[in-house]
């Protein structure tokens, strides 16, 4: 573990390109092999290689292979309204249930408190809409292929929180996570617990958590108490996509910096205008455009069509063409990456709608 | 909260007279009133100026005079048999609990855990023991005049530990505590919720918990998070009692050193033995003893019948008085003491024994 490099679950500082290979290199994530990213390409992205690391990854096609059962396990903070952020790792969880994994979906609600100091109650009503958006997203609840749960009602979780307690030493929450407060490494503790849940609740089996390189100290730290506590567990696995920067240029899409990204809930104006004026890969005027070609590895609209609004491969292959060669110019390629995200947004919400219930119902909240 | 001077609940380090002195100014702690003890003499430990200080007691005092509910709280963590240390706490909510207070009495697995290592399923066994042994002692477990948990069963506790961990931050922790593993920092929270049962379950009422001035710390701590997220609670007061020194001459008795104590299911030979070896506060021979008298304030044979053994207020005076005139001999008087508390174990043995299968059902654990 060094000193010097620290990444921050808690913070809104993204993580550059070099820091990714550091990443890789000092803590033991696996790069993606073209061998996985076959055997994975069902998974939009894995295939798209916004997934670009992992640990244990091949657990889970040992798993497939011998068609034994296997856990796709992730969460979210109610904290607020879904984004695109909060959509991926969504979206990541439903394309590793579609291939067989069941599904474990944590509602954070502890984080929520001990971060954002949100009460219980408040999180209630957040955690129906972020979990009415998951649904929309296409998460199939049903029991045998989903269980979904609210750490602040979820005795498994605290349970293990404080079995894996014991031997943690305050310094080596320092050395994972800096210095932070009591109730932020409590609720790091309780991360544990949520990783661990699907071993503990339907035995042993493979888990592959999908997170932002963000939160990796969190896999990093139940992978170790795994190791220490509880012997007969597999090690759980992650998949790292890399995070999407702010619309507005900012270095992380971030609650904490609302210009930075659009809610699912937003005004379809206000999205529109976001979007409208976010930063592509385009050159200073059209002449150079065309001479030059644009930069679509730099360009947001490509990228937010690229992790989430652009279902074809074939035509993002074409607009990665057009746009180095000049042909794309990015006025229209904004106006088109509108109307997708607005039929999207507005589809979604017709959805949704019909799934507050749901809910509900599954979080157990009348 | 000062650096230099701190007390340690997880250790086994005595603290000396002018300790106590030091504790009593620096932490706030206020000395036992003349007219305190007079309102509360009913209590032995008060009448007999074992309780040296306390907080808040006056909030009892006051419901009392007004005829409203108040609660007395404490503890045992299920890490060994009954011996004269967890004795003095559980006869000190009996009498509390006979003078209107209602009992609540937690078994604290979770700390025995992160302390000791005990895993729950092993701490079961010893919590039935414990809570026999309480029992015994004439704790009244009826519903109405008592409620009785475990730690780890009990959500209130674990969920007030998580609300009020959002703000803790770790230099706090050290300066309450020193340095020690974030389990045990847990573990002192979890203790939070403990005290605070009273209230979240029963409403807002004063509360007392007597205990060692070595748990001062966890008072302090619990009083500090309860004016900040409990708002409308009494802050929990507490009496303090001295601690006993050891049988062996060593500082306290403790779990960890066997030779300074007995536990209420040893060998009656052992105890025996260890009471006649203990020290007493006698001359060097039976001429000196007679021309100087003896010293009782440093005989562990009069702490101890002070502590548990005599009944009689009377009789301890007059020992008291013959000891310091050279009337008392130290052979005699321990031979005595001896008698007196292997008819106390026997009686208590043939009681206890009866009350297993309750003690059972109160936890229960079938």
């Amino acid at each position: 573990m060094t000193d010097e490099f620290k990444i921050d679950p808690w913070s809104s500082t993204n993580i550059m390109e070099e820091d990714y290979k550091r990443l890789i290199k000092e803590f033991g994530i696996e790069e993606m092999s073209d061998s996985l990213r076959e055997i994975f390409k069902k998974n939009r992205f894995i295939r798209r290689k916004i997934i670009f690391g992992h640990r244990s990854l091949d657990t889970i096609y040992r798993a497939i292979e011998k068609g034994k059962n296997w856990a796709v396990m992730s969460g979210i903070k109610p904290s607020g309204p879904f984004h695109l952020g909060t959509m991926t790792t969504a979206l990541e969880i439903v394309e590793f249930q579609k291939m067989g994994g069941k599904a474990y979906y944590c509602i954070a609600d502890i984080e929520s408190w001990e971060d954002n100091g949100i009460p219980y109650e408040e999180a209630e009503e957040i955690a129906v809409d972020n979990l009415a958006d998951i649904l929309a997203l296409g998460l199939d609840p049903s029991p045998k292929k989903a269980y979904i749960w609210r750490q602040s009602q979820e005795p498994i979780v605290k349970d293990a929180c404080f079995k894996v307690s014991r031997l943690v030493t305050n310094n080596m929450l320092h050395a994972i996570y800096g210095e932070k407060t009591f109730g932020l490494y409590l609720a790091a503790l309780i991360q544990v617990g949520d990783i661990l849940l699907p071993q503990i609740l339907d035995g042993a089996q493979p888990t592959i958590v999908p997170v932002g390189i963000d939160q990796d100290p969190h896999i990093r730290l139940t992978r170790d108490l795994t190791r220490r506590y509880y012997k007969k567990f597999f090690l759980p696995g992650s998949t790292y996509h890399y995070l999407l920067t702010g619309l507005d240029g900012s270095e992380k899409m971030s609650k904490r910096n609302p210009n930075s990204y659009f809610t699912f809930n937003e005004d379809l104006k206000s999205i529109e205008k976001k979007i409208m004026g976010t930063l592509t890969g385009g050159r200073r005027n059209k002449k150079e455009q065309k001479e030059l070609g644009g930069e679509p590895q730099n360009c947001m609209i490509y990228k937010i069509l690229m992790y989430h609004f652009e279902e074809s491969d074939e035509k993002l292959n074409e607009d990665f063409l057009a746009c180095i060669h000049g042909e794309l110019m990015c006025g229209p390629h904004k106006r088109e990456c509108v109307e997708k995200v607005i039929e999207f947004i507005k589809k979604h919400r017709e959805k949704k709608e019909k799934l507050i219930d749901k809910a509900r119902e599954l979080l157990n909240i009348i």
